[in-house]
């Protein structure tokens, strides 16, 4: 049988869902081969240590990705749709930091079957990424 | 000699990068496992063939990560820091779709140091993903 998801009609305004990660440097490193984002910020220790993170951060679309993985697990789940997402980037996520990201139904489009998320990310209490998503949730058939 | 990329005071509105990726199913499935995100949507030819796709898709963050790259090695290039994203999902990428990505830059705030640019990508001359980045880019030592 085929994993499924939530369907429009099963979500509310006020529903959540969230998940942890640890980041590691192993997942840095493979983020970049993915996307091809090599930035030395993310991959070289002696680049990083003369910024002012001074060592090596997480992707920004690495921490996002959270996210989508939110939406396409859990809140609605199987067979969601990205529509669109905004992000913003508030402050670094490093190598063995866990990142809890979390969404929130703030708006339900019964007319286009769409469900606008709040999104966060947060690292030991503080916020790292917020943004806000939009995803077309399945029918229930 | 550490990798450089442009500094804040190299970059003019107007100024443009572009990068080309084909999609494969190996980086659908590494960007599922990095993220966390299985939807079946983009794992599995079954439950994507019941879909209007007909066949599994790309992970949208996983095509929003080609502007990361071209953010983080191009323009501004090494040593940039993302400080916000916008991104709308407009079709879907399949595995073995070759798509172009293009960021241009639309606006400097000096006071700030950072770069505001307008990004795409495309497949086949029709636009998949767009949206607007704002990155800072380090200052001339």
């Amino acid at each position: 049988m085929a994993p499924t998801g939530l369907c429009f009609e099963d979500l509310r305004i006020g529903q959540g869902a969230e998940l942890s990660r640890v980041v590691t440097e192993a997942d840095i490193r493979a983020f970049a081969a993915v996307s091809g984002d090599d930035n030395p910020l993310h991959l070289d220790a002696v680049f990083a240590a003369e910024t002012h993170f001074k060592a090596p951060i997480a992707h920004g679309i690495l921490t996002a990705s959270y996210i989508s993985a939110l939406i396409g697990t859990k809140l609605p789940g199987a067979g969601a749709v990205y529509v669109s997402q905004t992000l913003q980037f508030l402050r670094p996520v490093k190598a063995g930091d866990e990142v809890r990201a979390r969404v929130e139904v703030k708006a339900l489009d019964a007319a286009k079957g769409r469900v606008t998320l709040a999104c966060a990310c947060s690292v030991r209490g503080k916020t790292v990424l917020d943004g806000e998503a939009v995803a077309f949730a399945p029918r229930r058939l």
